[in-house]
């Protein structure tokens, strides 16, 4: 691929000097067409040291309106970084809709430099080509354009810029040890650069190669690109307006559809209550314990918490946690997004929180609002809920991969008792903000929900993530049958850690 | 996943008398509207041995105009399958437009039955992960709908009809050794259906596990699931109408554009008649050694022409073959697509005549139309040709990984010895046949064709596959050029065998 550029590529001084201002304004109005319509973009800078990557950054920024753009300089991983998931930080700095995010070196840098300098073992940065391409695929999908720039130098050219640079005082600390290390290693990157490319060039995360030995052609050719390709995802948003989002239909009444797998649950399942507190105890104090150990073997560990209004999730999680060092887990309740997580993908806010290695996060609902509450009520398109169980298969899997103990959660009651507790509620005043319009309305939509549910854990109980049903008309049998499973699934990572 | 499946599903007789009929006469009518709107429709089965596979897809096809479908039995693959790439022979099986294709097992029997009897080295069955998924997402993409059945039993209901089957002489010959042997392998098939349901569970592609302990709710479900499928994308495309395509704009004015790298071509190469004579001799020979060679080591080749007008690419091929056992190669032209070609994805002629191993193919220019002529002429949408990159290079990749040798020949002349060759063959009364009206226009477009072309040498000159410039004004330089590349190409590949 690489071998068809053209490195002297060059624009003549004069036609810059017209054609540079233009595009300038131009960019300038296609952002804030862009913040108009509430598009994201992504641009990736990488290349060669010292291919002027710092300069074009300098200049796009110079033309943008800086209330509207951030820029990302990507180095090596810091602790924090360092003990979650490789794509955690990537996730965190992505833009609101409307915004810039200039990425200076990115996500690519696990295929290139830990590539190259053996930093990552061949295994993770292999599995590093899918976990980018479903990265990119996602944010694609929910309408972010992304832009990607490979500045393309000549060995040769390298050279004589190091030189330059490094017989002026002033820049001389920029050309150290590892540039000159990688300069000797041209052809190895050639190799990397090449693959990278040819793998991760998709339709809708396309690269654009920059011939960038002069600075002038450089920019002419990022600002045009960046140009088009907003331009394009705005003229396609306004010959296809996205579809409306509506509410879910009332299941046709099908005769497979009259038994579902939540009907075969077991409900008569229950503890007394001598049972549970000795079981209790005897389980709080086993998962003191592995949190401990899970701290000391650097695995994370999420729980996810999902179940049937009133279905006990609440006071479930009090047991499980009571017995915890509060150090070392965190309960994440998740509500309607906020302004900030709606202006970005639906997994944002998920990827945000993500236990750091050696911790645990207690999801009290979660990433799968997405195929339930957003799919029944119509907050979200039917392609989006859709492919929402392939991207949160894909989100669990990138964490499992990373080492996190996985267990999810699904509380389950029948309609009578959810009737008995929301009646309680009712009666008594210290638990009647607990039950309001909302959940008689769900109750109304029940048949709604049971078949997103059932599809839900039919499609996302994997082999490295599956599903728990939690028999939960008798709270004390669900509560002891969850701290059980977390001490086992616990048990077992640790093991393999 | 499937521990979720509750195999006791049924439905009572009543019911079923009732809804039945119902759903045939639905799925006749789906058919019929598939049909005018010319949506090709794909469905799967997979499954346990002895789950019904043969009695579901017999009743579906009994609810079908049999001239609108065709079922597709795949077994082991056969001498001709075998020595193609192995995704070729359901590239050939693909329904055209307006059609059903039914396979009673499929191309997963890749990731089953070769990965559990290990009859595909581990490699190579995990590699298939992603032929697979790029083969469904090219249908998709292109309007295809794909519909996946696995049929579950448990292990003893297996058992149960096993020795049904062998009680009765008149199917007993339906257990043999290789069923009994899947049966006490059930634990490791478990392994591999798991992680295929959980790979390649697409939103384009999903999979629906069918409960088969009873055969009358597998029909149900069967039915209901094909039709839901077939009426949502009828519903989408009524929807959402496909884009227009239209012919490309004549290329902006842009400084970066005003050199490209085919102003880099060194026009100016050429040979001497005596020497061209030589070399073509010793070339040719060799040539004619190596397809011997090729035919011994069972490699085979492609060999890709494409060019400007009247670039000489005729006589370049000529020359290649004049010394060829004809036996051993194929040419194939290629013209505008015959109305079988075009109710099928535009990849589907060029798998057709993927060579044999040990075979050599020519291409007389090739499915580089799609972002060339397609693009130019707005035969295609902006959305195809912008996929079609990405396609081709999965295309020649799945060759590259069979082991095939690649060339591909982009023959270019300038402008002023185009109009020579136009205006000599105009004279030449046996030549006049090879220039027409559509070659002027095309030279109009000229501006647009090389921004075809510099895109398209860019973008899929991949490390494996990648473009070899033809510097043509002087024909015999061309031609020599052309032989030695083979010649050096084929010598590699027989290295690696």
């Amino acid at each position: 691929m690489l071998e068809l550029i053209d490195l002297d590529k060059r624009i003549p001084k004069s036609v810059y000097q017209q054609a540079f201002p233009e595009l300038e304004t131009q960019l300038g109005a296609c952002q804030r067409a862009a913040r108009a319509a509430g598009v994201p973009v992504v641009i990736v800078f990488e290349g060669w040291d010292a291919a002027g990557k710092g300069t074009l950054i300098n200049r796009l920024t110079q033309a943008l309106d800086p209330r509207g753009f951030k820029v990302h300089p990507i180095s090596a991983p810091n602790e924090p970084q360092r003990l979650r998931p490789w794509m955690w930080r990537f996730w965190k700095a992505l833009p609101a809709a409307g915004s810039f995010a200039i990425f200076d070196r990115s996500w690519y840098g696990r295929v290139l430099l830990e590539r190259v300098e053996e930093l990552t073992p061949k295994r993770e940065w292999r599995q590093a080509y899918q976990d980018i391409d479903e990265f990119e695929q996602q944010l694609a999908d929910a309408g972010t354009v992304i832009v990607k720039f490979w500045l393309h130098i000549g060995k040769q050219e390298q050279k004589r810029r190091f030189q330059q640079i490094r017989e002026n005082p002033a820049t001389a600390w920029k050309v150290g040890k590892e540039e000159r290390k990688h300069h000797k290693q041209y052809e190895q990157w050639l190799a990397a650069v090449e693959e990278m490319l040819e793998r991760t060039a998709t339709a809708y995360a396309p690269w654009t190669v920059v011939e960038a030995t002069q600075g002038r052609y450089a920019r002419v050719k990022v600002f045009e690109t960046i140009l088009q390709a907003v331009e394009s995802e705005l003229a396609r948003r306004q010959a296809a307006p996205k579809a409306e989002p509506k509410p879910m239909a009332v299941p046709a009444d099908s005769p497979t559809r009259r038994q579902t797998l939540l009907d075969r649950v077991d409900l008569s399942l229950a503890l007394e209550r001598d049972e549970y507190e000795k079981q209790l105890k005897e389980l709080q104090e086993r998962l003191f314990h592995l949190e401990h150990d899970l701290y000391v073997a650097r695995v994370p560990a999420v729980i996810v918490y999902e179940g049937s209004d009133a279905g006990g999730k609440g006071g479930n999680i009090k047991r499980l946690t009571r017995g915890l060092d509060p150090r070392g887990y965190e309960v994440v309740p998740v509500g309607p997004p906020t302004t900030q997580e709606k202006a970005r993908h639906y997994l944002w806010r998920f990827w945000r929180d993500v236990p750091k290695a050696g911790h645990i996060t207690i999801f009290d609902r979660s990433w799968y609002g997405r195929v339930l509450v957003e799919r029944v009520e119509g907050f979200c398109t039917e392609d989006e809920w859709k492919r929402a169980y392939r991207e949160i298969n894909e989100f669990e899997r990138q964490l499992v991969d990373f080492g996190t103990a996985f267990v999810k959660f699904w509380l389950h009651i029948d309609q009578e008792e959810q009737l008995r507790r929301f009646e309680a509620r009712k009666q008594d005043p210290h638990k009647q903000w607990k039950i309001t319009d909302e959940d008689w309305r769900n109750r109304e939509k029940r048949g709604q929900y049971e078949v997103a549910v059932v599809d839900m854990l039919r499609r996302t109980s994997t082999t490295y993530a599956p599903w728990t049903i939690l028999e939960a008309n008798c709270k004390l049998y669900a509560r002891i049958k969850a701290l059980r499973t977390v001490a086992e699934v616990l048990e077992n990572a640790l093991k393999k850690a």
